[in-house]
């Protein structure tokens, strides 16, 4: 008996679009039918007339409860799974953290005892490894076969904090290739940020936007591309660029792929949409609400065009957040009077759909590009594939019906986000998440939230799928 | 009451694998289900165990009976269809001729007089324009808007015969770019190979290598690169490059998709597999049977090992046969004493899926790869998406049971090709077609072919639908 | 005895500058000495101090008399040359033309009898092939072996003038790969020009611009692409490309001689300092004044920018006028209500030193490239070198002292061209040639010009000395 | 009255050739005379009919007695710049070196004291920087503005004894950004490599050959694009790379020349003619000969032959030795066992000028590249022209008279090196040393030597004369 039906909508896959009912039953996709052809359940039937059925977003870079500069990441595993569900994101997968000096098994069970029983959606982790040593790259090894974890991030940046040198990189990416994992990497040079930090501090230059002139473009560029270098070192292991910002850098993960390797990058929404100029050089302290790495970059340079376009050719494969979100009062204001003290972080995981279906409606993005970036691919990348990411009979019954007549409107006012501001405030967008089913179970209908906290589940992950 | 049950195979999409099972109607697909979860209809049922279930392959590129130096290529409609369908294909788009002062919709008259009642398999068409002139300009509009063909080929080689300059071809790229069509662009400097054919038969070379070597990849690179500076100062039309061999080629494609821009390519089965030196260059005249244009490229340098990549980063989006056979006795022989004489054409439309599928079994190409660049883009490319090139309820029933445990030997002894020689004879293939079957009608099963002449349809194709 | 001296100025090499007396004895440098030790031999003597004593000018592209559009170049040999030396230019090469239907020699031999007896400055000649025939070939050996030409002209533009097809420019260059000749291109698609005219024309676009409009630097860049290509094909055949004035063509030119190939460009004053929009674009009918081919290029787009830098990294190796000059009244008034009727061409060649000049004052050419460019590197590209281009012991005494403390103001009112305005009216250059010899003979002093038809020599080319 | 006269000879200068004498007076070149027209004054008079007239040799990039693993270089200033003058050198650059913990000014002083009175050719300082701190960054200062020291070196590789990190070397380029300074940068990955190191030691890969596989090209590529963006990122800074070995290195710096930039590099003879399996890969021990950093390449790749063709583009500017010479006995034999710890290079300031020769006679330079890639260019680069790197009235008298038809064969029974074998044994060149003076002084004449050490003098440089 099937205990859903989604009727008379469009399903858009990667490779177009079609119509189709979408049977399910119990908490996995029973059936893909012909309109008007399924058999009477008595289960509940959903209209979907006129509007696109799509598989759930997911989201492949979320920071809740991230410890930062003195304090957290504002969201929850609780508050920021529902405000994903509200906004037709379905599973997130958040970054685990090795602290310097911790075991990466401790870190790892740390984030497990957060979000365990907690979470509207399903999560699943990537590790981020605070330190790369013996012990370290033997616990990969053990992530992967034991845990379903199966990326880790290093970070170029952050010099004392999460930095790793080329040489621990090249070793993480070494154990990488042997035990099939993928490496996520921060690419911008630490090291000489901070040198232009501290000069700009030096010259009383302590306003937001110095933010992001200390982190020029070159020196996002420059790391990618030793990023890539390395990984070719490393006998071709895969590699993954998070936040990718700058038109430099994207080209250099453009020629990797022309070169046939498997190197791979994701943008997120502010770079698409927000500048240096216009949101980071806001008046006075306010430009701190944008204060995130990479920084927004400058709307003199086309690098905006440039991430739309590496959308549609697929040199970016995936749309994540980067979701990491502090309130502006007493932890934005952290960084009054010093640039480097503001909390790192943008808080999207709400609105990931919505400002990409936007693009659609711009003409920059295909319908199927749409669902590609937001919720195959990233399902695809971190081995979630076809249980997630995808409309097919046997996945997770994780499915969005996207109203194309609709309209959101974002506001601080009515996120569901545990922020005190929006970075996209006023933001409206010519599409609307209709209904949010997870597992079989909705979670939003008619504007109603029926998502309950524990109901989404770990999942543990395989390999990548992705790889050429 | 569907009448066709494919049950417990694997299907394969462009985004990855699933099971399910598939229920065909009538003439189209009913239903994708969780294996075993169908209803008993009484319908036939196939056994998919094991097995890939992909939609039916789309041959883009076809020439069947096309007169060509004094003869024309040796399948018809009827029996090019057949060996299409035993090989898989069960949709081919093959190229009307407008010969040089016949109007466009004379020339497309006599390529359905040709095909109409003929065919196994379903089949659409290009147009051909052997001329650009306010006639045939005019022609191409009504082609898009009342005959459902809406690509058109050029040629920058073959002055005299199908040669347009490049004032004709800017010409013909403006009215695709007002009336939706794609150019298709046969890229080589024609007048230049002219050149270096004339004076290698005046040094005395006139074995069939020589028809390679006056063909050289520069020339290829050369006319695809202008190809593309045409189709950007058309106010970038797309454009589609037809039986792309040489790496330099696939740079310029590749360049131009990097910038967003709406060019793709085709290559064949022949460029990744056979060669100049070992095919073209066999002893004596047995190297016409590989008289191609373009030509077999040289081993020394990685034009196969690139295309192979091009395939993988989908700067090669589709692999066409450019299926043009003719016999060894008395047509190759045509050119005995005299390269420039030998009909150009290699037969491949049986062969196509296999060669692609080996591809798959030596780790060069994905499964979702190797369907893509078969069925579901080509299908796209076209305009016959989703009718045609993937598995979804509504779409066409054409449908491939594919076995990875089956094997193929390719031999002019079994194929079903009219050819009295095969380009691939020998060839041994890591897989098999196990059953076809062409809008609901089972064409092949355990090895016997029912389908019968006239049961394929003409195709009335729309717009692409693959523009970024 | 030496007959002149010019001491106490600073000598302007290629790779720098030194101070040092130059000896003249009759028409050659007898010895350059430490300033204040040349003998003294009763001769004249000139004060350089604080003055650059630099070669002669050599002008490697003028049409002195060329019969264009019903029409022909305003200045005669003798009015050219004149202003030539006015300029600092004391040799320049000028097209010999065939036309179509004319014996290359016969061509040849028409230029003789304009030029003979009437230059100022030393002059020699490139060959325009007016057509690629056998008797054509074969007059390129007799030219380079007897007559001292060993340059030849290619037009890519003007079908059914100039224009060579590729198999043409083919042949052509196979047979300058046997001779040692250099090929010179004009490098723009004129069949695809002609249709953008035809179209413009026929929309009542008559105006000027577009004449620039037709002609975009797509249609250059393409063409010089496909140049370097069919010399690539021609094994390599040195090739140089004409009046450069788009930034794309200049990438290709850079990416051939990144590979080591003997590619070569040069670019003019006018592509440096004048824009579509700003000349061109001139209100009512002013803009004829610019209509040049290849045209001037569009301000918001990077050309000059791109052409400087090209300069200084010498993947543009010498600027030479392009020196077409037509006066308004009667001649560019052809095109009145017709731009493709404007006869094509500006006049500068007495003010190309100046203009580069300025470059070096505004920071963009250093004072050895300066010299480079319009001196050192033409003579040696085309067969000159020791003995024009250098301030060497043995090498003709064509000097020109350049006063960087001077200033000089271009007008129609003082210009020396035979020329009713000046497409450079106005422009203002801080620095002044001061004292111009040639062959030992001083045409210019203090303002007074001292030379006479006649004094010019026809001087016999070698080989390129610039091959890499 | 001059001293010298040197007649009959071609003289070779950067844009060609020409007859001519030279006369010497003193220390510096009097003048340069048509043949023959030299006036007689009693000074020696040198035939060099049929030779060439050259600058002599500026070697930028030497380590006389350079500590090194416990060791040092082989030759003192006495030994060194006696073989250097021996082969046509008579200018070195060397390094003075700051240790890590001691002052600038300190390592600088030692480096005086070992050179003072000992050399017989001329000889000026660049300075490695062995830490970038308050102190350094001041002593930059002083070194340029007080001691005619224009260049600092920095090291991208061996961490924990030269090794900068980013932001250092950001820091170093600032201050070089204001003071006209050069930054040199041994541009090789170093903790990455030390990765590599540990990894081939820990498997027992020991001999010599390990040496060049665990420092692979990437890693040389990687290195030389970071210091390009962090020049950027300084503002544009002037960058020199020194002994590039590795094409993508190159085509990183073709990369930026191509866009106007001032970066810089150089090679060395060991990159163009030797190998990692030929002369790396010897049998036993015999490689550690050629263990030098970067190291030679595989002869599999093309890095020998894209070397060449960029010093014809001038990609590559200098040619310089980094000559480091160390004996087998004693010294190299203290990597018995583990090559890494066998002292780093190889000895070339004897040969340089023949190896470069020879390039010539093989046509893979023009003679006017060898003057430039080996005197001319470097005297530029580092400012000492036109005092070094030129023949013209006023420069020192720095000549050496090169004969073509001579012939040189390399061995270490013959080398005037103090090394106890030769990385060099049995090459022979089709070219010789003839004569060779240094400031009027004649040092090697018939074969017969009569520098004498002290004769050579420290030169301040000034600023950098080779910016674009």
């Amino acid at each position: 008996m099937t205990t859903l039906l989604i009727k008379g909508g469009t399903v858009v896959g990667p490779s177009g679009t079609f119509a189709a009912d979408v049977l399910v039953d119990g908490e996995r996709i029973a059936a893909l039918m012909l309109p008007g052809t399924a058999p009477e359940t008595g289960g509940r039937v959903f209209d979907a007339a006129g509007k696109y059925v799509i598989p759930g977003g997911v989201d492949a870079h979320t920071h809740m409860e991230l410890p930062f500069g003195g304090t957290a990441a504002s969201d929850t595993f609780a508050t920021g799974t529902a405000a994903a569900a509200w906004g037709g994101t379905t599973t997130i997968i958040d970054f685990a953290v090795q602290r310097t000096g911790e075991s990466v098994q401790d870190g790892l069970a740390a984030w497990h005892a957060k979000a365990e029983g907690e979470c509207h959606v399903d999560y699943a982790f990537h590790q981020i490894l605070g330190g790369v040593d013996e012990a370290s790259l033997k616990a990969m090894d053990s992530l992967v076969a034991d845990e379903g974890i199966t990326s880790f991030k290093l970070f170029m940046a952050y010099p004392g904090v999460f930095y790793s040198d080329d040489g621990q990189i090249l070793r993480a990416m070494q154990k990488a290739r042997e035990n099939g994992a993928m490496i996520m990497m921060h690419a911008e040079n630490g090291p000489a940020i901070d040198v232009l930090v501290a000069q700009a501090l030096a010259r009383g230059e302590t306003d937001p936007i110095h933010h992001g002139l200390t982190r020029p473009a070159a020196l996002e560029t420059e790391a990618t591309s030793r990023a890539i270098y390395l990984a070719e070192v490393a006998r071709d292991t895969p590699l993954y660029i998070v936040h990718l910002s700058a038109s430099g850098a994207l080209e250099k993960v453009a020629e990797a792929r022309d070169a046939g390797r498997n190197v791979f990058a994701e943008t997120c929404p502010q770079y698409l949409y927000l500048t240096l100029e216009d949101q980071l050089g806001a008046p006075g302290f306010e430009g701190a609400k944008w204060v995130c790495s990479t920084p927004l970059r400058s709307k003199h340079e086309p690098h905006a065009r440039d991430l739309w376009q590496g959308l549609r050719t697929n040199d970016l494969a995936v749309v994540s957040t980067d979701h990491c979100p502090f309130c502006f009062k007493d932890q934005k204001e952290l960084g009054l009077g010093d640039f480097s003290r503001i909390p790192n972080g943008i808080g999207s995981v709400e609105h990931r759909v919505d400002l990409l279906y936007q693009g659609v409606v711009d003409g920059k993005l295909s319908l199927e590009r749409w669902v590609e970036t937001i919720a195959t691919t990233p399902a695809r990348m971190f081995g979630l594939y076809p249980r997630k990411g995808v409309i097919a009979p046997g996945s997770d019954a994780d499915i969005v019906v996207y109203d194309p007549d609709g309209r959101t409107r974002i506001s601080a006012e009515t996120h569901h986000m545990n922020m005190d501001h929006s970075a996209w405030e006023g933001f409206e967008i010519a599409g609307k998440v209709d209904t949010v089913i997870s597992r079989g179970t909705v979670l939003l209908e008619n504007g109603t939230f029926h998502g309950r906290r524990g109901h989404g589940r770990y999942v543990r992950r395989g390999l990548s799928q992705y790889l050429v």
